[in-house]
C-alpha cells in the first residue's frame, strides 16, 4: 500500500490528455475502501501545522483523521486542533491523541476533511447519510477551505442521481406530519419518504436529538438554491443534506488514481 | 364583565367614520387582561361544532381555550377536536375536557386561534416569546384559517418595533457560535443577541429540546421574505419566530372596542 502514502496525481484537465497516450492506463483493481483511503491521504496533504481543523465523519473522513493522528504522532504535524463532526468522530481523535476543541472556541476553521454520499459536476454535495448532518454543515460551513475526499462511486450527474437517500434532520414532533409535508413539496420529482430506523426498528435519533426522513429522489430537481430553501421553509424541518457550493476540493480517487477537481479555478 | 360575553364590534372602517361622530367614544379603561380576554372571546365566536381546532398558547390564548371549554361545557360547541401548540395548552385543554390529537392524525386544521407578539400592518406576526414558536408554526401553517388575537399594545409599525425580541429556536451544539451568527447577519439593523435564560440562570430549553436566542432588532429588517430565508439557512437554526403572511384575521381589542382586520378583503 505504498499507493496509498503517495497517490497518483491525475487532474481533471489530465485525464483527457492521457486517453490520447498510445498505451492507455492500467486499472488497479483497488477496493473501495483502499479507494477512500487513497483520497484520505492526498487530503491530509492539505494539512499544515498549526492549523485548526474541522474532522468529518464516516468510512472515508475516519481515514483522514487516522492519517493526522499519524503524523501527529510522528512529529510531521504539530500544533493541530480537530473540530470533530460527531460523538463518533470525537471519540476516535481522542483515542488518537488529537487537540479538540469547538465551534464556540474557534468560530473560523482553517481547513475541514469530509467525505460525501454524492457529488455534482458544480460540486454539490449529499451528505449525512451517517446522521450528522447537521454538525457537519455548522463545521464545514465556518472552514476557510473544505476539502471533500470520494471514491468515484459518489461522483453524480445530479443530486439524487446515485437513486440513495437525501437526509433531513427533523424534529421528531409530529414527524409524521412534516414527513408527508417533505414528500409533497418534491412529488414532481418523483419523491418518496421513509423514516430512518435504527436498532430494534426505533427511528434513527441524532447527536442533537431529532430523526431524520431519507428522501428518495428519482429526477433533476433543478435549481438547487430554490429547493434547499423551500425545505427550509418547513417548520418542522432542521436541516437538509444538501451541501451547495460548499466545497472548495473535491478528491476523488478511481481505479486509475486520483483526479482533483477544484472550485472556481 | 357582560362586555367579555359581547364585545363592542368595530372593523378598521367604523373605526374611522366614528371620527366624525360629535361625541367622541369613551374609554373603557380595561386591564389588559381584560382586554385580551374580549379578543378571545371575539375569537372563539369563528368556532363551529365538528371543527379540529388549532389551541395557541400564552396568556392571551388561554383565555380562548377556556372560552371553548366552557362552550362544550354548555353543550354549545360539539365535536371539537383540539390540536395543542405546547405541552401547557396540551395540560389546560385536558383539564377542561376538550378531546385532543395531534398533526399526525388531523394533518390539516379548520381553525388555529392563537396570540401574537407583534403584529405589522401587513399582519405579519412576531411569536414564541413563551417559547413554543416551532409547534406554533407547524400548527398554525396547517389551519386553513389563522385567527390571532392581541390587546392594542401589539400592533407595530415593523417587526421589532416593540423593541422586544424576536425568538429563534437553535440547537444547543455550539449555540453561541450560531447566536454570533444571527447577531452579525441582521448587524445592519442594529441587533443583539442573547441565549433566553430559565430557571435557576441555566438556558431555557423548548419542548423540543432546543435554546431560544432572542433577537433584538433596532430598525425595520424591509423584505422579511428574504431575512426569513437568510436566518433559516443557518445550519444551527431550527425556527424562527416570524410568522409571514400565516394570520388570516387579526382580532385586536383595545380601549375604544374591537378592531377586526381581515387579511385580503
Amino acid at each position: 500500500m505504498a499507493l496509498a502514502y503517495d497517490p497518483l496525481f491525475i487532474t481533471s484537465d489530465t485525464i483527457s490528455s492521457m486517453a490520447d497516450i498510445s498505451s492507455p492506463p492500467q486499472p488497479m483493481n483497488l477496493t473501495q475502501d483502499e479507494l477512500k483511503r487513497i483520497a484520505a491521504y492526498k487530503a491530509v496533504e492539505f494539512v499544515q501545522s498549526g492549523m485548526v481543523l474541522g474532522l468529518g465523519t464516516g468510512s472515508t473522513a475516519k481515514h483522514a483523521v487516522d492519517r493526522i493522528g499519524e503524523l501527529l504522532r510522528q512529529g510531521k504535524l504539530e500544533n493541530i486542533i480537530g473540530i470533530p463532526t460527531s460523538k463518533k468522530t470525537q471519540e476516535q481523535a481522542l483515542s488518537l491523541g488529537i487537540p479538540l476543541s469547538d465551534l464556540d472556541s474557534h468560530p473560523v476553521i482553517d481547513l475541514s476533511i469530509d467525505g460525501a454520499d454524492e457529488v455534482d459536476p458544480d460540486l454539490n454535495l449529499v451528505k449525512g447519510r451517517g446522521g450528522s448532518l447537521l454538525r457537519e454543515k455548522m463545521i464545514e460551513g465556518a472552514s476557510k477551505k473544505f476539502v471533500v475526499i470520494v471514491d468515484e462511486s459518489k461522483m453524480v450527474k445530479h443530486i439524487g442521481g446515485s437513486k440513495l437517500a437525501l437526509p433531513v434532520e427533523i424534529v421528531p414532533f409530529c414527524w409524521r406530519f412534516t414527513a408527508e409535508k417533505l414528500r409533497s413539496l418534491l412529488e414532481g420529482y418523483g419523491c418518496e419518504a421513509n423514516l430512518r430506523l435504527g436498532e430494534k426498528g426505533k427511528p434513527f435519533v441524532t447527536d442533537n436529538g431529532n430523526y431524520i426522513v431519507d428522501l428518495n429522489v428519482e429526477n433533476d430537481m433543478g435549481d438547487l438554491g430554490l429547493v434547499s430553501d423551500a425545505i427550509l421553509r418547513l417548520a418542522g424541518v432542521v436541516e437538509h443534506g444538501m451541501f451547495l457550493d460548499m466545497a472548495s476540493t473535491v478528491i476523488i480517487a478511481g481505479d486509475f488514481g486520483v483526479n482533483i477537481k477544484t472550485k472556481h479555478i
